[in-house]
C-alpha cells in the first residue's frame, strides 16, 4: 500500500518534483497507445539515477505495490497501462543517458530512457548504424523497445531489437542488480538473461542499462514504388523477390483503401485506382544496390505491375516513404477509434492472410485498411470504428478474434511487434498451449513472487 | 534411483537396443572434449521420437535421476560429462530428422540430433545458407549448438547460433512440451523462452525441435593471407579494417608458435619466421568483395605486413583455410594434453590480451599457442601440457585463472563460445556478481526443483 510515510521516503529518495500524486499527473500516465480502458495509478515517480531506480523496485516489492515502468507510452497492446489503481508508474525519462558509443568495438551502452531516434542519430553522427526503426521511434525509448522487442520497417534484412541486444543489466524484484551479456561479439557466460528480458514487457525485471550492437551503415540505397491492379500479383512479386535471393531492407505494402486514404490526406499523387502498392528499398554496396534494383524492377514488370519507378534523388525517396509513414495517421483521422493489429504470418502466406482479412471485413461490415511489412509477413490490418458504438465495437472484437484464428491457422503468430500486453493475453493459450502458458506463469511467479512487476500483462492473471 | 523396474519400463518404451547399460557403452559416454575427469553414468538411453523423449524426461524427474542430454560430445567445457555416476545419459542421435526446409519463408525445422554439417549441406543444396560454423561442425549437433550457443569463424559478420534461433520447442522437467517462437520473421508472442534456452547447456529443458533462420548465400568471396613480423602491426590492422567499415565474414589470427607448429604438421609453406598471420575472408556482392579485398590488402601493406596475398582460385583459398583448420590438431599432437581456452575481449583489446597471455606463459614456463577469431576478440590460447604431471598441471590451472582475470579486466568475458559447463563454473561469480549467480540458481531451482536436468553445470552446486 502507498502510505504517506512511503511517499515521504520516496520524496527523500527522488526529490519532491520526482514524486507526483496530483490528478493531472496521474491521469497523464493512465493510458498508452492501445485502444483500451485507462487505469489511473495512485502515484507516478521518476528516478534519475540507477541506484534510486533499484531502490524504488525494492520499495515496491517490500510494500507489495504493483509497478509499471513507462518510457514514452507508445505501447500498442496496453503494456504500459498501469496494472492497478493502487499502483505506481515508474517513468524512465530521467534515465536518458547514452553512456558509451564504442566505434572500435561496435557497441553502445545506454540507459533505458534514451529516445530511439536520438540514439540512432547519435550513432549516425559517429558514422555507424543502429537499424531497428519502430514506427514510434521519434518518441519511443530504447528500454521500451527492448521490453517489447520492437520491430520496424527494416526487420526483413536487419532483424528486430532482439538482434541488437548484447546485454541487459536489470534490477530484480528484490532490488539486486543482475548482469547479463557483455561488450564482446561472442559471450556464453551463464544464462542468456538478456534474451529472457527481451519482450518480457516489464514483468520480470527493471532495466538499468542496455548494451546494443552497432553495424557499419550501408554505402548506398535505392527506393522503388510498384503499382499493381491486382492483389495476387503484388503478393507473388514479394515472394519472387525473395526467391531471387534478394533481401530488401524494406518491403512494404498498402492496399487500395489505404492508398485512397493516404492520397486524400497528403495529395502526393498516389494512384488511387491501384489495388496494391509495394514500396521497396534495397541497400548495401552501390553495385549490389544497382543490380538488385534492376532485378526488382524487372520482376515487378514481369509479374504484372502496371508501373514501377525508382526514386532518382533524396526528395523522390522521401516522397515514397512519406506515403508509408502517412498510412496510419491518414487512416486514423477517418473514425474516432483506430484498432491497429499486427497478427503475422510466414511471408508466403500473405495472399491468404489478406484474403482472410478482406472477407472478415465484409462479414462484419467493417472498414479495414491493410498495410504493413509484406517482406516479413507482418501486416497491420487497421480497423476504423467508434468505440462508443457498443454494437459496432462488439463486431470489431469478433473480427479481431477471427483475424488471430486465421493467422494461427496459417502458422503465424498473434503479434509480430506490438506485444501481448493486456490486449492479447486472452489469446495466448490458443497459440502457445496451456502447458506453455503454465510454464510462463510459473516462471513469472518464481521471479516475482508478490506479483508487483507490471502484473496482468502477457500471461494474464 | 535407476531400478530394474525402471530399466524394464525404459526398454518397453524405447526398445531393448536403445537402453544401454554395458560397461563399454557407459564408458563411451563418460567424457566429452574437455580436459576433465570422466564420470561413468549408470545408464545410456536413446529415444528415437519426440514422445518418448518427453517420457524419458518425466521418468527421470519422477525417479530423481540426473540426466545429461548428449549430441556428439564435442563440448569443450564439460557440459556433456554426466552429472553423476547414478545418472543417465540421453543421446539425441536418434532424433536426427530435418523436418522442413522452407525456401519461401527462409527457415528450417529440425530435431536436436541433426549434425550441423549435414544440415548446412542440405540447406546449401536448396540454394540457401546457414552461417554458424563451429569448429566441430562436421560432427556436432544442432541441439548441442543451441544448448551452447555455438560460435565459429563467421561470428563477426553473421553472428552466432543464437542469431539463427527463431524458436525452440522443449520438454520441461515435468514432461510438458513447451513452445516458443514461430515460423515468422517477427514474433513477440509471450516470453522469449527460446532465448532463455540458448546457452542453457541442458539445465532448463530438453529440446524437442528447433526453428532456424536461413539466409541467401553470398554471391562471391575472397580469402587473403597477410604476414606480419610484429604482433602489434597485425592487431592494428584488425582494428583498421573495422574502422574502414568493412566487416569481413572471417578474420582469423595465428601467432608464431602456432604458425611453426602448423608448418611442421602440414608443410603448406607457411612463413615460419612470421610473428603473426591474419587470414581474412570477405563475402557478398562481387563488386563489394573486389573493393573490400583491395582496401584490406592496401591496409595490410600500409600497416606493415611483410606480404599479403589473395587466393586466386578455390585451391588457394582452401590452402589458406586449411592452415587455420590445422591449428588445433597440429598443436594438440605436441603434448598429451591440450587445454583450449576461449576467454574473449572487445576486439580493440586484442593486443593487450595477447601480451597478457604471452607474459603468463613466460611466468609459468608454459607452452601456449595463440590463434583464434581476431575479428570478434575471441582468442583461443592453447596450453600444451601433460595432465599426468601434477606440478605442471597446477601451473596450467593458475595460468588459466590469470587469463580469465585479464580478460575480465579488459571488459571481456570468460567464454566466447565454449560454454561454462563445469570447467568455468567456479569463475562465474567473479564475472557476473554474486547476486546474478543467485538469480540464476533461483531460476534453475524454480524450473527444475529436483535438480535432474544436467545438474552442476554453469552455476555449480
Amino acid at each position: 500500500m502507498i502510505t504517506p510515510s512511503l511517499i515521504k521516503e520516496l520524496k527523500a529518495l527522488l526529490g519532491n518534483d520526482n514524486v507526483m500524486d496530483s490528478e493531472v499527473d496521474r491521469v497523464s500516465y493512465s493510458y498508452d497507445s492501445a485502444v483500451l480502458e485507462s487505469v489511473v495509478p495512485e502515484l507516478v515517480v521518476r528516478p534519475v539515477n540507477s541506484e534510486t531506480l533499484g531502490k524504488v523496485v525494492s520499495l515496491c516489492n517490500e510494500n507489495r505495490i504493483p509497478m509499471t515502468v513507462r518510457g514514452s507510452g507508445t505501447n500498442l497492446s496496453g503494456g504500459t497501462i498501469p496494472s492497478s489503481t493502487h499502483g505506481m508508474v515508474v517513468l524512465t525519462n530521467g534515465l536518458n543517458k547514452i553512456l558509451e558509443i564504442n566505434e572500435d568495438d561496435l557497441y553502445a551502452v545506454v540507459q533505458p530512457g534514451v529516445v530511439t531516434a536520438t540514439f540512432a542519430a547519435a550513432v549516425a553522427a559517429k558514422g555507424l548504424f543502429y537499424p531497428p526503426d519502430p514506427g514510434s521511434m521519434a518518441v519511443s525509448t530504447l528500454g521500451g523497445n527492448v521490453a517489447e522487442n520492437a520491430g520496424g520497417l527494416r526487420g526483413l534484412k536487419y532483424g528486430v531489437t532482439k538482434d541488437y541486444v548484447m546485454g541487459v543489466d536489470f534490477w530484480d524484484v528484490n532490488g539486486n542488480l543482475i548482469k547479463s551479456g557483455s561488450r564482446t561479439v561472442k559471450c556464453v557466460t551463464g544464462y542468456n538473461l538478456g534474451g529472457l528480458m527481451v519482450a518480457s514487457e516489464g514483468t520480470l525485471g527493471v532495466f538499468d542499462q542496455i548494451i546494443l550492437k552497432l553495424v557499419p551503415p550501408p554505402a548506398a540505397s535505392r527506393a522503388m514504388l510498384a503499382v499493381f491492379d491486382n492483389m495476387a500479383k503484388a503478393s507473388e512479386t514479394v515472394s519472387a523477390i525473395i526467391a531471387e535471393k534478394i533481401v530488401p531492407c524494406t518491403l512494404e505494402f498498402l492496399d487500395n483503401f489505404t492508398i485512397r486514404t493516404v492520397e486524400d490526406y497528403s495529395r502526393a499523387g498516389l494512384p488511387t485506382d491501384a489495388e496494391a502498392l509495394l514500396l521497396i528499398e534495397v541497400d548495401g554496396h552501390p553495385a549490389q544496390v544497382e543490380e538488385e534494383a534492376q532485378k526488382i524492377m524487372s520482376l515487378c514488370t514481369r509479374l504484372g505491375a502496371s508501373s514501377v519507378t525508382a526514386a532518382q534523388n533524396a526528395q523522390e525517396k522521401a516522397t515514397i516513404w512519406q506515403a508509408r509513414r502517412d498510412a496510419l495517421p491518414a487512416l486514423a483521422r477517418l473514425k474516432p477509434t483506430t484498432v491497429l493489429e499486427d497478427a503475422t504470418v510466414p511471408r508466403s502466406q500473405i495472399p491468404a492472410m489478406i484474403a482472410a482479412i478482406q472477407s472478415i471485413g465484409k462479414k462484419y461490415d467493417l472498414t479495414i485498411g491493410i498495410f504493413g511489412h509484406a517482406g516479413d509477413g507482418n501486416l497491420h490490418p487497421t480497423i476504423l470504428c467508434d468505440k462508443r458504438d457498443k454494437k459496432e465495437f462488439g463486431k470489431v472484437e469478433q473480427a479481431v478474434d477471427e483475424i488471430f484464428e486465421h493467422a494461427l491457422a496459417l502458422k503465424g503468430t498473434l503479434s509480430g511487434e506490438h506485444g501481448i500486453g493486456i490486449a492479447k493475453s486472452k489469446f495466448m493459450e490458443h497459440e502457445v498451449s496451456r502447458a506453455t502458458l503454465g510454464f510462463c506463469r510459473h516462471l513469472k511467479t518464481s521471479l516475482d513472487p508478490h506479483g508487483i512487476l507490471n502484473p496482468g500483462k502477457i500471461i494474464g492473471g
